[in-house]
């Protein structure tokens, strides 16, 4: 690779000395190869894993890192002859490792002989997964499947990489800033629109721009009901409702992950406002809740309280709160849990299963409103998390026969029927836990209805 | 998947009984799987195997096709309860069987039952390609190791995707048409842009917002002289050159590939539009050559020549040019050959080795000036190849001693040296072999050096 951007090789020492606190063996993290897409020379953008990113600062490709004692040698070939011509001068090994304050550096070749009693974490490339395991001379399971020393390992990086050092928040701010930028984008771009996928060209060029990607495949969708959407080929509608779910990656791999609903028009309709002011009442809610100690699950439950007194003042829901949100009638309309960890991955560490996200001896539920609830910890200052509470009309879970007789005595029905033009809403920020409260990175991007189609119009 | 676009299924009976014709096995290709990024739930965009692409039209995931006797059969299975929620209401397999007119489809359980005696073409990702293996019970080598009924059948898809019948044509022209608008976008973009990123980020937007993705990484850079540079963090200056390699894929799969040199003033200099002429000479010259029955070796050899008359009358090289071309005296400033076919892939069933690129019994030379030559068999009508043609100054070429030691006597080093704010440029068209002579699909980009000062200006 070229260097084309710096490091702070100070901040990559204190991460390798607080894991030498934690862990008493040698580690071997690998950063990942290439993806071919269509044949071996035309790839995919190259992604390094994340937990190589942590301790190496750099995206280097088919590399590893070797740490012990807060001690890190780089392993790395230096391009061959062919790359300059191909690929342009490229930093040296040696370069390399100076940069990030490696200890020693080593072609790969030499890796092996290190193998002995090392742990590591599974990558997610099929083929440097495979050397992983010819390596270290053993199988090397994906983390569910995890036990000893690589179990150990990656207890003691959800540790380091729950909460975020200066270094991290600065390139986590960074990538907060473009996807603003990016949304701020969006909103101007609807007015002269005609597909979802133009507004997403407008929200996605911002990123490119700046040279970052995007750290998820983008949602910009008509069909905000319909969660992970990938589709962009729709028609802009006047009466419709836009949900872009848009987030920046910087080049170092930090990511962030916003919403926005707008209305294509410009102007939300009465009942968009009225559903919208019920999520943004959740959101602000959730909020202004944070604080290291409290637990995340009570926030998710804020959320599911806030929409359901909200729904119930609307007509849509009748019966008390509590009871409401206790038998998951919210989860109707909002079935997905308030937010998750934002770091170097969108679902922050999400590749270790649940072991990032849930606290030691808790395991996810599998009740209707809390099956997708992917953070429930006490919060930490120096965490980041998203809010995102939501609102759909998911077509496959109200129309489900089973779940409408279940809920036919708390819905009206008919009320809910004149709220068709609300197909899904979301609102989402990222929201840093700080000692005295919370910090929301992406506050420069308005949530009110007034101020979004104030925005919209430049 | 959504049927999100409208396939041809009569095109796509048409290739499987053109198939049908040449192999008398039946065959099982797969379209693979997506690949993870930073964790499962986060993946790169899916890109079906072209071969999968060229007979299903569909770029369906995880679903293998099976052909005996231009029958089709499709597995795959349908969309899990979950997956409503999350990515909306799929296509059901029988309506993606009706849509590319399959004769049966099944679900993906069923497949080993139908594996015998079927050959296929190993995929790139190496789970799908794991379970290639698996399900046929043998092994199945890339395709330089390839033999057999593999073999047989590799040769047969060559045969049929080296011409393109109307359904693809269809397809090329409209990548073809994406592209020529994101180069013109580019070239009004570079009046303010401040880096190569804000050019790329014009370029790539383009095609996101019609629903299309870049058929290979971008090269947007002032270092033209990287041949695939994928670096976008420079500074734009005045004097600088910007070159822009960036082609299409629509959703089909079909691709385009067009490259285009600047000047980030808006005006070339008097050395930089000397060069410019010379390379565009060679250019013009291979595409007025292009018929049915020309070797395309003799058209790569044209575009020596060119470069080297035109190096020759500007003082650069001395000496016979017939003589200079023989010597590869050329291929200092002009490495790489004139261009490949072009297709469903950028460079068309690379993932085949040279199976497509050369004729039976060619085999590529290590001569400096032809060892990347991808492109050697006698033209046809139905062929789609780029014309690219080059000058670049490579530090890594002329500054090695042996080789200046070599060309000594036949470079004028002091001219070269008042070339020096000539990096890279390199001119690319997609051009179709007609029946009557040629067809540049990307015709509507100007290529002389007056034209593009003024489509920069708008």
């Amino acid at each position: 690779m070229q260097l084309t951007f710096s490091i702070d090789p100070e901040a990559l020492r204190q991460r390798r000395e607080r894991l030498a606190k934690l862990v008493d063996f040698p580690i071997i993290l690998w950063s990942g190869q290439r993806h071919a897409r269509n044949y071996p020379a035309n790839t995919y953008p190259f992604r390094a894993s994340s937990h190589f990113l942590y301790f190496a600062g750099l995206p280097l490709e088919n590399a590893a890192l070797r740490l012990e004692a807060g001690k890190l040698q780089l392993f790395m070939d230096d391009a061959g002859v062919d790359s300059a011509l191909w690929h342009g001068a490229m930093a040296k090994r040696d370069t390399i490792a100076l940069a990030m304050g490696a200890d020693a550096a080593f072609p790969l070749s030499d890796l092996p002989a290190w193998n002995a009693h090392a742990a590591t974490i599974a990558v997610q490339h099929p083929s440097t997964h495979a050397a992983q395991e010819q390596i270290l001379e053993r199988p090397v399971p994906a983390v569910r499947a995890a036990e000893g020393i690589d179990l150990a390992l990656a207890r003691a990086i959800v540790h380091l990489r729950l909460t975020h050092d200066q270094a991290a928040l600065a390139e986590l701010r960074q990538a907060a800033t473009v996807t603003v930028q990016a949304h701020q984008a969006g909103m101007l771009a609807v007015a002269h629109a005609k597909t979802e996928a133009q507004v997403r060209a407008a929200m996605e060029a911002v990123f490119i721009a700046q040279n970052m990607t995007c750290a998820y495949p983008s949602i910009v969708t008509i069909q905000g009901e319909v969660l992970h959407n990938e589709q962009y080929h729709h028609a802009l509608e006047s009466g419709d409702l836009l949900l872009a779910d848009v987030g920046a990656e910087a080049a170092t791999g930090w990511a962030a992950d916003v919403t926005r609903t707008v209305p294509v028009s410009g102007k939300f309709s009465s009942t968009q406002k009225d559903i919208y002011d019920v999520v943004l009442a959740a959101h602000d809610a959730c909020i202004a809740q944070i604080q290291p100690g409290v637990e995340y699950a009570d926030i998710h439950r804020t959320a599911c309280t806030t929409i359901a007194q909200g729904l119930v003042d609307l007509g849509i829901l009748h019966g008390q709160v509590a009871d409401l949100v206790d038998l998951d009638a919210h989860a109707l309309f909002f079935v997905h849990g308030v937010g998750h960890l934002l770091g170097l991955d969108v679902h922050d560490m999400e590749d270790l299963g649940d072991l990032a996200g849930y606290a030691p001896g808790r395991q996810r539920s599998d009740r209707f409103g809390l099956k997708y609830l992917r953070l429930n910890r006490p919060l930490q200052a120096g965490m980041l998390v998203t809010i995102e509470p939501g609102f759909y009309q998911v077509p496959a879970l109200l129309n489900d026969p089973e779940r409408r007789s279940a809920y036919q005595s708390v819905v009206n029905w008919d009320r809910l029927a004149q709220f068709a033009d609300v197909r899904g809403i979301r609102i989402e920020d990222d929201v840093l836990v700080t000692e005295s409260g919370s910090e929301v990175l992406t506050a420069a991007l308005p949530t009110n209805a007034a101020a979004i189609e104030q925005q919209m119009q430049g």
